[in-house]
């Protein structure tokens, strides 16, 4: 009997659980359904297309039309999931055309993802207030500068607001940032760290408000100026960055439940509460792999990992997804940024008793030239000495520390072990004593 | 009562211990004892000063006389070590006058380092074969260059000859590597790894001649051609990079015992057979942290590793070096090499059973501009299903990558862990699925 599989999505989680299905199961009618225009993009990369280094947002599809059909995958685009019938085993779907159809399925993988929050500001209905998650906002923004702005606000600095205001400056537009919170990042790194990634943003030139609520959104039918702490800011374009938050309407008007990050509850199968119906991606709440808490982390390569876990389930294998460290990283202008594991703000939030070691390097020997300035923070858990967060600012291969840090993490290295680990040294590439290495010392200083 | 302490060798791991020593012990008297001119410089660094990226050969003095003082070191230069009476405890010197002098240490570290190999080939005793260990060395390759030198032949592919043989094409000569083994970097890769490099050198001019022994070095007084498999080969410099030998010459006219490999036998808290007598570094024998097994790694970052321990010992720890990875990168032009761990060849050689795993892979988003080809190589145990080697050629970032399957190998994670691991993302730095992450799928399917 061939199998009916619907996956609601088409992007990273969406075309993973597909692809692991199909590799599990030659026969199953595959179908994914995305109301957007184009599937299987980055949605990563588009921050750099606005920026100019990647020419066109089709240059950002990964997977192409032929991919799925390699896969034998029916992909429907442009189609939007109305309600999903967890006893029946449909879902009600309307076509571009606007007709309604209603497919069975025997497993449904819900990918919904995630969309940009818009809080309750005055003037928030106003036309064109901009934000960055799909290829036509991008596509929008790209509109804007092509018609001559010649300035954003951008409202949050979190990663995609100020990745969207990198962009903007190296196009040539004045920046200004107005985040709320006293710090830059704030899901991402400790204050501490934050400061020099900010002092590094101010010097290429980007305005940055902190403490600041936006109070209101201000212009005509567009909009064109905010009020934020009092002060009115004017500006060609105003940048909706506050966040995103996991689509759920389609699993709460279907009554799948929600677990207490306000997205789709699973357990470590990618399972929902329902029989057959998975959740993958940015719309579904998983564990983080550390504090063991719900989390919603809304990664890209949290997305894919689920995805792979919920398709090979739904092909018949009995896999689990070990849970999220919340591994980040960027580079903003020439400043790398990375953090992996729990925060110091957060562990305190906790109530975990840490440890903290922070130290400033080099990418390099000293005396080799372009050797750049690191930092490196490491968070220690005191009760048993084991490594749980790191965040690094500047320098070199930061991606490939996080990485290190982050197996660390995985394998319960203690600071102690670390400190004495072995790692490579070749003066062009490393210092004989890394950073991280160096950190963890700093640890050991404060613990004996 | 004040301790005295003499430490034989002053550089990498002589100077480890010695700061070691001092952190515990405020009054001790340190003193090291060098042959060399200059103390407390990088070796590694002397290509890079050939090559002209680094301006000077005293910009490699990493340790300068402020230091020595600041810790209250006594660095005795141009002053030979010929004998230790283990008994007396004592160390006979030759001062740089040519007096003998006789001193007595508590504590005793042997830090003598390596030496070229100089191989019994016909002609060996002419004048003018160079080699690249000292400042000295390097000065008089630079000299040859200067006097107008054009080309170059190197014995010996190893790391050192590469990098030797990369900065003087960088200076414009012609060069030429003989090796006898059938690869380049035999220490270092496997074959099939070793072949990627090769071809990259070869695509920026260096003839590489392998399975080709050096059977007589011919010239007048002074070395201007070699004679390999039975090709007579001329150039205007001819340098020895057939590798180094630990230099244990004083140890064995002392009578402390060298171990298998011929380098100074030390047990883990890096004591010779003589109660406190220590050795470290390049002289010393040591642990392979997987396969256990005695090696002589002759690398920095175990050097100031030992250093570290023998020195902690010395000031009233009691610590163990943990044995090493032999972690090794270079970046050669511009590609970048690590391995670490077992490799394929080793791990038959020693009769382990193992899977390899290889994938080619992109360093970054496959649509973001720079995006440059990496290759990884994972070698697992069969028995364990753990991961017990790495080597990548390519691509970016290969130092940390390098680190992070190191600390992966030292906490025993096994390939099923790795292709689950969480990793970092973003299309500027990395791929959604690491490498790393790809080559362990690649692993498990011959596994399954």
């Amino acid at each position: 009997m061939v199998r009916r599989i619907v996956i609601i999505g088409a992007n990273a989680s969406g075309i993973e659980a597909a692809s692991a299905v199909r590799k599990r199961d030659r026969t199953a009618e595959i179908t994914l359904i995305t109301k957007e225009k184009t599937a299987g993009y980055s949605r990563c990369g588009l921050p750099f297309v606005i920026s100019g280094t990647i020419p066109l947002f089709k240059d950002l599809i990964v997977y192409p039309p032929a991919y799925f059909q390699m896969l034998k995958l029916n992909l429907r685009t442009q189609t939007i999931a109305s309600i999903i019938n967890t006893k029946e085993k449909t879902v009600t779907i309307q076509t571009p055309e606007g007709a309604e159809e209603i497919i069975s399925y025997d497993s449904l993988v819900i990918a919904t993802g995630a969309e940009p929050v818009v809080p309750p500001i005055k003037g928030v209905e106003k036309q064109g207030i901009l934000s960055l998650r799909s290829i036509e906002d991008g596509e929008k923004i790209e509109a804007n500068i092509k018609a001559g702005a010649k300035s954003a606000i951008i409202m949050g600095a979190g990663l995609i607001g100020l990745e969207v205001g990198v962009a903007l400056i190296e196009r040539g537009l004045q920046v200004t940032v107005v985040e709320m919170q006293p710090q830059i990042l704030p899901q991402m790194l400790d204050n501490d760290m934050a400061e020099h990634v900010k002092s590094h943003l101010e010097q290429h030139g980007m305005k940055i408000l902190l403490n600041r609520m936006v109070e209101e959104i201000l212009g005509g039918d567009k909009a064109s100026a905010v009020r934020a702490g009092g002060e009115i800011l004017t500006a060609d374009i105003v940048i909706n960055a506050f966040g995103v938050r996991a689509n759920t309407k389609l699993a709460l008007d279907s009554g799948i439940p929600l677990g207490e990050t306000q997205a789709i509850k699973t357990n470590a199968y990618m399972e929902t509460d329902f029989e057959e119906v998975y959740a993958v991606g940015d719309c579904a709440e998983t564990a983080h792999a550390i504090s063991c808490r719900p989390i919603c982390p809304k990664l890209g390569t949290v997305a894919v990992r689920q995805g792979k876990v919920a398709g090979a389930n739904v092909g018949g294998d009995n896999v689990r997804f070990l849970g999220a460290l919340v591994s980040t990283i960027t580079r903003l202008f020439d400043v790398e940024v990375g953090a992996t594991g729990i925060s110091e703000t957060e562990a305190k939030k906790n109530g975990n008793e840490i440890v903290v070691g922070v130290v400033n390097s080099k990418s390099k020997a000293d005396y080799y030239p372009s050797a750049k300035p690191i930092r490196v923070k490491l968070i220690v858990e005191k009760k048993t000495d084991r490594l749980i967060g790191a965040q690094i600012v500047g320098g070199e291969e930061v991606t490939q520390r996080i990485n290190a840090l982050s197996f660390a993490i995985q394998k319960k290295m203690t600071i102690r072990e670390l400190a004495k680990a072995d790692t490579a040294y070749a003066p062009q590439m490393c210092e004989i004593w890394d950073p991280m290495v160096l950190a963890a010392e700093r640890v050991l200083m404060k613990l004996r």
